[in-house]
C-alpha cells in the first residue's frame, strides 16, 4: 500500500503566502459520513501529520458512525437507534458516495480507480493517521443520541468531548475545516 | 428544556493547543437548510456564546430559509420564488434530514432521540443563541433572489449584509465554519 | 452583465471585529460540484479579490470537474473514468442543484432569478475572478483519479498541486472555507 501523492511529493509552495510565527494546528470537523468526504478528511489529516502539523479530528453526527468498528452491524440501545444503524451501515469500509451510488457501483469504481492510481483507501489512511499521532475526538452528544458505546468504536480514539472543545480550539487559532 | 452537554459541561481541553494573545471571533456561514446541519450550527453558536466568544452567523442560500418565520407557508414576489418556497417549506421547525427522511420518519426519530437525551431542538437553541447575543446576519443577495422580506424573517436578525462582510471578517482573523 | 451586490456595495462592517496586523489570505477548498455551492465559492472569490484579498481556490473531487471546459462531454482514459463523466456532465455551465432539480427546472429557475436580480452566473464570476488574479489550483490526485488532462481543463488554471499545499496554507494562517 502506498499513500501516493500527498505524503511523498514535496511541492513548491505559493510564494506570496504570509509568514506566521507559529504554524497553526489543524482541526478537522468530520461531520459527513460520505465516502468521498471521509476520503478528503483522511488525506488532509495524514498529509498534515506527515508535514509535522498537529491535527485533530472531531467526529460528529454522520461522521462519528464512520469510526464504528467495520464488523458491527447494528448499534444502539433502543429501537430507533437500532433502526438508524440498520438503515445506514456504520464503519469506514461501508461508506457510500453522496451521489452516483448505482447500487454500489459508484463506490466500487471509485475504490478501484484509487487503487489503480495508488491512492490509499480511507481505512488505510485512518491507520496511517493514527500511527502518525492524529488525535480523533468523538462527539459525546452524538454518542448519546445514536446510543454508541466505547466498545462499538474502533481502537485508539480519544475520550468523547463536546462542542466546547471545538470552540476552544477555534478561539486559540486552529485552522478549521468543516467536512 | 435543557441544553444538555454543550452549555453545562466544562471539559478538559487539549493540552497541546497553542496560546494566542486574543481569542478569535467565530464566523459560522450557515449555508445549508438541512436539519442536522442547522443543529450543528446552533449547537456551536450557543456553546461559543456561553464560553464568551463573539459568534456571528451569516445566513445564506438554503440556510437563510431556516430563519423565515415558522408559520409562513409561501414566500416570494413572483411565481418562481413562490414555487421554490412551496417545494421546500421554510422555517426552523420544518427542516429535513439530508438523508433517511422516509416521509418524515427520520427527522421525527432524530427529534425524539434528542429530547430523550436532553438535547435542545434547533428552535430552542436559536432562542438561546439570540438571548446570548449571537449576531445573525442575513445575506442580502439571497433575500433578493428568493424574494424574502424583513417581515418574512424571524425577529432579532441584523441588517442584511453581503459577501464583503464575510470577507472582511475572514481577513480580520475570524475562525470560519462553512456549514 | 453586472456583478450586482458583492462587488459594488461598500457595506458597514461589524464594529466589534478584532484588528489584526496583516489581513489574512483566503483559501477556498472547492470540493462540491453543485450549482449553488459553485456559486457561493465564486461570489466569495470575486468579492475577496475586489477587496484586495489574496484568494486561492483549491479544486478537488467533484469541484474539479466544474473547471473542465464546458464543451467537453466525455473525459478520462479508461472505461470507468469515461462512465463517471458520462453520468455527470462536467463544466461550470452544467452544474446541478443539490436538490429540487426536477429534470432541470430548479437550476433553470435559479439562473433566471439570478439574472433578474443582476447576480452574475458562475461562469461570468469565474471570468471575473481570473481577471482579478484569483489563483485556481487543481488537485493532482483528483486529476489522476478522474483521468483529467490539462487540455480538458479551462485556460488559466495553475499547476496541479496536492494536499500538502493546502496544509501549508492552513499552517501559515489562511482563512479556510471548505465548500
Amino acid at each position: 500500500m502506498t499513500v501516493a501523492e500527498p505524503v511523498t511529493t514535496p511541492e513548491p509552495l505559493p510564494a506570496a503566502a504570509p509568514e506566521e510565527a507559529t504554524p497553526r494546528d489543524i482541526l478537522i470537523i468530520c461531520y459527513s459520513g460520505e465516502l468521498e468526504k471521509t476520503w478528503a478528511a483522511m488525506i488532509l489529516a495524514t498529509t498534515g501529520a506527515a508535514m509535522g502539523a498537529k491535527v485533530r479530528v472531531f467526529l460528529t453526527f454522520w461522521g462519528l458512525q464512520t469510526f464504528v468498528k467495520d464488523e458491527r452491524r447494528i448499534t444502539g440501545d433502543n429501537i430507533m437507534q437500532k433502526m438508524m444503524s440498520a438503515m445506514q451501515r456504520p464503519g469506514i469500509s461501508h461508506r457510500k458516495l453522496s451521489k452516483m451510488n448505482f447500487l454500489g457501483m459508484g463506490p466500487w469504481m471509485m475504490r478501484k480507480l484509487a487503487k489503480q492510481y495508488n491512492v490509499a483507501s480511507p481505512k488505510e489512511l485512518l491507520a496511517i493517521a493514527q500511527e502518525m499521532g492524529v488525535e480523533f475526538m468523538p462527539c459525546q452528544m452524538t454518542m448519546d443520541m445514536f446510543g454508541l458505546k466505547r466498545e462499538d468504536m474502533i481502537e485508539g480514539l480519544g475520550d468523547p468531548v463536546g462542542a466546547a472543545t471545538v470552540i476552544a480550539l477555534l478561539q486559540e487559532g486552529n485552522a478549521p475545516l468543516f467536512i
